[in-house]
């Protein structure tokens, strides 16, 4: 397994003592990510190293150091679990409170005129509360990332990560909410109404397939406030995006080409339903599993065996999670090709590029970063009780506008990816359905 | 209703102009807590003046300042509105994201390798995580402050104000959970279960009795991280420290003194279980609900009526919510009233105290702010599964430890103090009963 790794070399003083410990790391076929000194006393220096390494080389590697006359390998420390150390998010007071005057203010007695004034009136408890700047992540951590069902606390990483983004990217307060034994839509669906009242919007994440359409379905029906499944709507605005960009440049619009989706998972779902209210004239599917498939066939979609799809559609859209899954010798010439299951998509772009596909992508391009934080950052300026489609076709919108030339979607961390998106969505408008 | 409020008030540059203003101030009986000077031009300046002022009286105020003449009322302000608008929380990142690097560490893909470490070894979840520094604040909105039954989103400003006392006073990172149609304890059992993979530790607050005490009970079997229901024990840290400081400076020690709790609720109950496990030999009671009389006979308590309570014990520990409920002529000479309902206590100290009373006290001093930062700090660093009495009584002992000469209880805004009482907790062990 590949390992970003921080070594931390000691090398004295000595012209080309650095110079020689990096040509070790070049002989070994690893490039320096970066390189910083740490600290200098009379004769030794100690140098952080950042590569990434496979485990299984390292060992190899650290004893080529080491037998180096000026060099030593003090230790190493692995920099994802480094920046995991303690959490990546953390709940801060607003408020400085250092004078019993503001203690008073915003708790006893002070606070209690505010309750009062929101049991008056509800409303009070957008503007004197975080609830309407607060998403609840939820999750029952049955299809974490790639990886399938984990154990509930190990799906706390990637809601810390996604609140992470949430709160650099959009200024949005997010707080993971992992279900522990919540299997059934019905136990996900109870325990997030429960919780509503603390949340100004929420976002679920990482549910598998059929349950996370049932649990969105009904939450959508049963509370005030939006709710998006990032997995459907949030992938789906992204690669729209990069769609409308590519079949733009090859001056082939969308309603002109047949679309075939490979995976009719959340993901795959999600997106077709999204490409097809874009204009898409088809609506072509493939998967497995009949239970998505029948959710498919009730969209209006038709279902097609693997071989069909890649014989009759110009666009394949692959979200199976099944590495390799597209034979290389099915591609037709001219296809565009997105194969977006990570970590190992279905075919890879080189491949589809060599048999003759007119673009291919990977799912690296498809960060549904640039999509959810903007989403959310605009639903909650609305105040908007749901997500209509037309925040999602907008948002997808405000991305092509913002694609650089030579990429198929923008810069995730540049932030003007997201204000764009919000701008789009509270242009949109809520229209009549005002939260309370 | 006695408001805070900020008033801004134009003068001009004359002479004693701002002398003119203060005086309205004066003769309506208004004490000035701050006064600054917003902003200055050629002529005129505009101040900020913060008054507590009773509602009915602010028109006349204003009135009479506007009639003055080089002075002018713009505006006013209400202070604890304006510390309220958009929140007192916010959830923040830990890690600057500015990098691609950085954004595959912390987020796919490198993230992934976090969550299977997780997978494999689950107690790395409280290393890799905040889980370990996160507490969830836990309400159904049943008894809020004073107030009763209230909306759930009612009871939100509250939660916050607890949320940022723990960020500011713990380093902890807290999240409001307030339940919707959660009045049954099973229904908050079964959802705090739920939810308890993302928290390190459970607040349970504002929660009636009698509800409280088998939510609390059935939590604390069932989970096996610390729960703490605040009303009760974290008050009765509190009062137990003020009591044993007060006993100690009148020379009598807590258990040569009959004791009367009046009020059986979450604190009285609360208060009664701690002080009797600190020594008190007499454990009496009364209230009006059988339920609270039937859970503190059990526990081993005599109920008494009010009459007999007041006439039988040394100390009177009020908690009933009920304004004046103690009549003056019925305090003996020497008796210790600690009467801690707010806003408005049971009999005032200064009623009390000149009908006899060696010691009378209201809720003021009793601010449960004292214990509840300090106890987490200390359990969550401990990693222990749960609180034990021994954690309780030692936080008390660290109270009363640095109690000034002239107070009974600490400055609760004092640093020092929720650092000894994490230091008194963390010096108490886990015992072997350490989280997972």
């Amino acid at each position: 397994m590949i390992v970003p790794e921080i070594l931390l070399v000691q090398s004295r003083h000595r012209a080309g003592s650095l110079a020689a410990i990096l040509k070790v790391l070049g002989d070994a076929g690893l490039v320096v990510e970066n390189i910083s000194a740490v600290s200098r006393d009379q004769d030794l220096t100690v140098w952080e190293i950042t590569v990434e390494i496979d485990e299984n080389d390292s060992r190899r590697v650290y004893e080529a150091i080491n037998a180096l006359p000026n060099a030593r390998i003090l230790g190493t420390s692995d920099r994802v679990f480094a920046r995991h150390r303690g959490g990546k998010i953390e709940t801060r007071s607003r408020i400085t409170i250092n004078s019993h005057q503001i203690l008073r203010d915003i708790y006893t007695p002070g606070v209690a005129r505010v309750c009062l004034a929101i049991e008056r009136e509800p409303s009070l408890v957008w503007d004197y509360t975080a609830r309407a700047n607060t998403v609840g992540i939820v999750t029952n951590a049955t299809a974490v990332l790639g990886l399938g069902r984990l154990r509930p606390e190990a799906s706390l990483p990637v809601m810390e990560g996604k609140a992470a983004l949430f709160a650099t990217f959009a200024g949005i307060s997010a707080v993971p909410v992992i279900l522990a034994d919540a299997y059934d839509a019905e136990a996900i669906v109870t325990t997030v109404q429960r919780l509503a009242p603390s949340f100004g919007a929420v976002q679920l994440e990482d549910i598998a397939a059929p349950t996370c359409f049932e649990v969105e379905e009904a939450l959508r029906a049963r509370l005030d406030i939006p709710v998006l499944h990032d997995d459907q709507e949030g992938t789906a605005v992204v690669v729209l995006a990069a769609l409308t960009t590519v079949t733009r440049r090859l001056g082939r619009p969308l309603e002109t080409l047949r679309i075939g989706h490979l995976g009719l998972g959340a993901a795959g779902y999600g997106i077709a339903r999204l490409v097809h209210i874009a204009g898409a004239r088809t609506l072509f599917g493939a998967d497995i599993d009949p239970r998505v498939c029948a959710r498919f066939a009730a969209l209006g979609g038709t279902i097609l065996t693997l071989e069909e799809l890649l014989e009759r559609c110009d666009v394949v859209i692959a979200t199976t999670g099944k590495k390799d899954l597209i034979p290389a010798e099915r591609i037709r010439r001219g296809q565009i090709v997105f194969a977006l299951s990570n970590p190992e998509p279905e075919i890879t772009p080189h491949a589809a590029l060599v048999h003759g596909a007119a673009v291919a992508t990977d799912g690296r391009s498809m960060n549904n970063l640039l999509a959810f934080p903007g989403l959310f950052r605009g639903i909650l300026d609305l105040r908007a009780r749901r997500f209509e489609d037309a925040h999602l076709l907008a948002a997808a919108q405000a991305l092509v506008a913002l694609t650089p030339e030579k990429d198929i979607t923008p810069d995730p961390l540049d932030p003007k990816v997201h204000e764009a998106v919000a701008e789009a969505v509270r242009r949109v408008g809520a229209g009549d359905d005002h939260a309370p």
